[in-house]
């Protein structure tokens, strides 16, 4: 009952039979191979658009990296509070950027509002040089509280941006999610609602170790490729990311993988919901469950062999009551969360009431 | 009638002589010359204690200098959301630090407060390396809205950040108006009171160009002769700096120019309650006045020459009721501004509401 | 034909297999599971000592994250001005380190020697701060010319270091190649010959994407686990390096592999050497060969599927005298070098001359 | 006897009146003052051309910022081995430009020759993003051995610069010794023959503390704005600057005070070769001197007052014969030097000879 984190699974068949199929032979290094270029091609496919890609190992570098392109280091980032590349990911942010400020816009809802960047925009100095000024937002889709951004909310933050002549990146670890929550298509939600820079995780959603900077903005291509190369993340053997990508997103297998996700965290948090003792704090569109329950029953559930993380009590919502005998917690599923696994967490939860 | 800042003022009078005094001939360059011996002596003499001293050109290298000795690249820096160094100094303290984090504390109090530090260090993560941890504190003294720690303030901070192996520094920007406020012993508010790193500026309260990194923590002191060289912040002539901060130290001149100073703001601040249609903020123990006044009327002061800024107005507090046809506004004395100079100003009020 | 890099060939099937068998079900993510535990494991047997180890993608972050480790920004790092950290890592040196300078010695000798690294410590001037001073040496094993470092070269140079409290790090992306060249203990020509940190690379010896950064010295390991993460490089699913790395060191793979590189090279070398116009440079000690051949015949080779690089001109020693229409170039083999490709190569050759 | 550096120098006593001019009453801070204005207005006459300008405290803040404007991160900056940018301000250079690579190119003349400068382009890699680019040339002038490039030299350099997409930066911490030497126009050695960016300093040459980053180049004027503040080296009382750039300027006192150090060194220098046992190095045309003498001739003048560095032995030309008893010193004169200081130094080496 792994619930810890989607990158607690391994990779799809799919995706280790393309790993496979590519360790063969000699091919080129640094990305200039077939695999590498299949995968470029399905991204401009999948994006309907031309596009540069660069590939990473990391959900960090991918972030931060993007970022970098497209502040100066005396610029600011805004972001949700409660944002992973705020919270998770270390200084990194401003260690790629050479010393760009990460902004962290403290605000209720549980995804960056229109009205509360407007507020931090209102207020911000613009005393040149004196007040740092804002280069880039970024947000995250689907978010680190389990929400999807809408198209039209999208739009509203990019329409924000482009009035203030700020960069618009999207954190997309778990983008695949997000598309299958939306059904829509991937360039309504990125480039054709104003995204300069996608970072695309496949590694949380079926490959083993995949990201992808998708770039639209073609002014930051070469400053990428120099930037990836100097923090060290332009791999030699290109192939091993090329195959991943190629196999995840052929025949739309990212999507069938996200679906199945997001159908099994929508399948526990129904059951979740029918438990008492346990609520269920938001929506959950995509593949994450964030539930207070009591603290005993959380530990009953990992003696149990169920893995999940408290998380951060900042991040739960003021107007939610809640005892201090009761822990806030976060469950993930993945492509790899079986009914059975999720039978397992319910009746488990069951037993304890029981008890 | 310049209230803007004081550092719109020239030096006094008895450093100026010095700078002339010290212009004198052949000395050796980088510090290692009698002025600035002296001015180290009487450093040590005001606060009571050995230490190490950096002289620089500015308050932000003074500041970021100091932060970057005191913490990690990978650890954040509170302060108090409405410090200057983090409003209105770019992004230097990102890059001195090689790419720490600054965050702003969000609260409504003027100043840094015990209860915000704590529910911030309660809230933030531990988790390593994700999670990047506190590495320093800094508060200003006095702070950016005009007010004054007391003693027991600083020590109560203070003890806070040692529970939590935290360092911390004091943005002395305007040092000499809170130890003329406090009516203190320069050692009560610094070292005694568990600040590692004190700027200590002189260049607002009098001097022409000269600001100390006062070190008390002897375990930073071959980082900080390396951070200053490498950052461009070591002059040759360095009896520039020292003979500056010897006559401005000496027979308690520093003192005698803040209280100075302190005495026009509280004589001005009173005058202007007495005012109707403005509105004095805070309280002004120090050198700063900020108040709400009609927008018109700021204009009329400016059209007949008075000088202030307009002020951040996030800085203003919730509480206080305003309309869009008023102005929130800082004023600031120094040891320059005259009886004349505040006369003029309160004339210039009184003659706006008579028309 | 590939002869171009060692990092153009597939991981071998011993790696493949492990990476597939380790691709089951969910582990914990950043390292903690089985695999990496067991990497370790087997790095402390054939290192025979407890060490730190953190895996990462790419030689270039294995590199920089040690010698952003042993150094002060304020430093400088010394290497041969042939070493791949020097010519071919883009300014990833300077970047990690946040600004320590790199240095790369000019001397004639195809290997880093004590005399040239004491002749710039003694011109090395140490006036402090101005002069910034040495900090780290970085050595390459085997190294870029293919040549290997004995037992005593190394410790001689460890000597030097020690004497001038210099750290030693070695760049083993050729590692393996360089302990079957020498048949000797791993511990031999790293920790006990006095070495601080190894970035052992697996990637161009067996390996799919493998980089450990093996930590001899305590004192950083603290320090390399905060940059590792805010540099981007920790990956989430552990397993992927854990896995390989086992694989690779288990029953001696690693040094089976780097055997019949090194065996393959020296055939290559010795037919080649049978071969009128084709000059072979440098002893072929592990596997790399370096040659001057006629332009015209690099250009048939090339048309009949050979893969190579043209190399760096100023590599070549003074003393070879070559011609306009000559060229220089490097040759590498692999675990999976065949004699096919060995043969075809030299035919292609013989056939050229004979047309 | 004061020959260490002419930064043992007060300022002139024109410049002090200056300041004490310009230590009257209230102005705006940060250079938004009638003498900062003052002083642009002088550089644009004095340069023939509109212009921006940066004033700071350092000749490393003036060379640093300038490279950083320059070039990206990714790229390296070439300056001739002994150049002070590259020797004497520990890893400035790379913290300011965040990772760009400082490379002293090896030559044995005594100014960076165009020979070396495409020597070197000729063998650096072109292979992107692996190869770091250049992205700047530094050259000082006069130079670190007293050197002073010619108009046509500065043109050649230039040259060799725009015909690679390379900038050119002139360090001209002695920029009015060379001025003062090439009796020519300061534009045709800057601007006109393609120099982008001058650090102009005047602390060496009779200012108290005032360098000048000069801006010929409108594409990075936005860029040094926010790097000045962001590295501290923004003054609050601009004036400062300012009024010591106006009186340097005004009346050609700068090339007068240097006239004057270029005269004093030309007559030291011609004493010295009439001293058996003294042998004077380089070509004497601004105010450095370089010379071999018996080290207990050096240590006797320093027992009677003289003041001098033993100079780095790797610039001692290698054709230049000496002796384990000899010291290569450097000897700088200033505005300061008078008659007597050069009679009193000949006379001393005299009465030593006699003893």
């Amino acid at each position: 009952m792994f619930f810890g984190s989607d990158n607690q699974s391994c990779a799809s068949q799919v995706v280790l039979d393309a790993i496979i199929n590519a360790n063969q032979g000699f091919t080129h290094g640094y990305g200039d191979d077939q695999y590498t270029q299949e995968a470029i091609a399905q991204l401009e496919a999948v994006f309907e658009c031309p596009l540069s890609v660069f590939f990473v190992a990391t959900g960090t570098a991918a972030n931060c990296l993007s970022l970098a392109a497209l502040v100066k280091p005396w610029q600011t980032i805004l972001c949700h509070q409660h944002a992973h590349v705020f919270m998770d990911e270390s200084t990194a942010p401003e260690w790629f950027t050479s010393g760009a400020r990460m902004v962290g816009i403290a605000q209720t809802h549980n995804k960056l509002s229109v009205q509360a960047l407007e507020e931090y925009l209102v207020q911000a100095g613009d005393d040149l040089p004196h007040n740092p000024q804002v280069g880039a937002v970024t947000i995250t889709q689907a978010n680190e509280l389990g929400q999807v951004y809408s198209v039209e909310e999208i739009q509203s933050i990019s329409q924000v941006c482009k009035s203030h002549n700020i960069k618009l990146h999207m954190d997309g670890a778990r983008f695949a999610n997000a598309v299958a929550a939306l059904n829509c298509s991937p360039a309504d939600i990125t480039w054709k609602a104003g995204v300069d820079i996608l970072s695309l995780g496949a590694t949380k959603s079926g490959a083993l170790c995949a990201e992808a900077i998708v770039v639209f903005n073609p002014d930051v291509k070469d400053t990428l490729m120099h930037l990836r190369k100097r923090s060290g993340h332009l791999i030699s053997k290109g192939r091993l990311f090329g195959a991943q990508f190629s196999a995840w997103l052929k025949d739309q297998h990212w999507l069938t993988l996200a679906l199945h996700a997001n159908a099994q965290a929508s399948q526990l948090a129904n059951q979740l919901k029918s438990c008492t003792n346990v609520d269920v704090i938001f929506p959950v569109p995509a593949n994450e469950i964030f539930m207070l329950l009591p603290t005993a029953l959380a530990q009953y559930l990992r003696e149990n062999g169920a893995e999940f993380y408290d998380w951060y009590p900042q991040t739960l919502p003021e107007n939610i009551q809640h005892t201090e005998n009761q822990s806030y917690v976060r469950l993930v599923t993945s492509f790899l969360t079986t009914d059975e696994h999720i039978e397992n967490f319910i009746t488990t939860i069951q037993a304890y009431k029981q008890t």
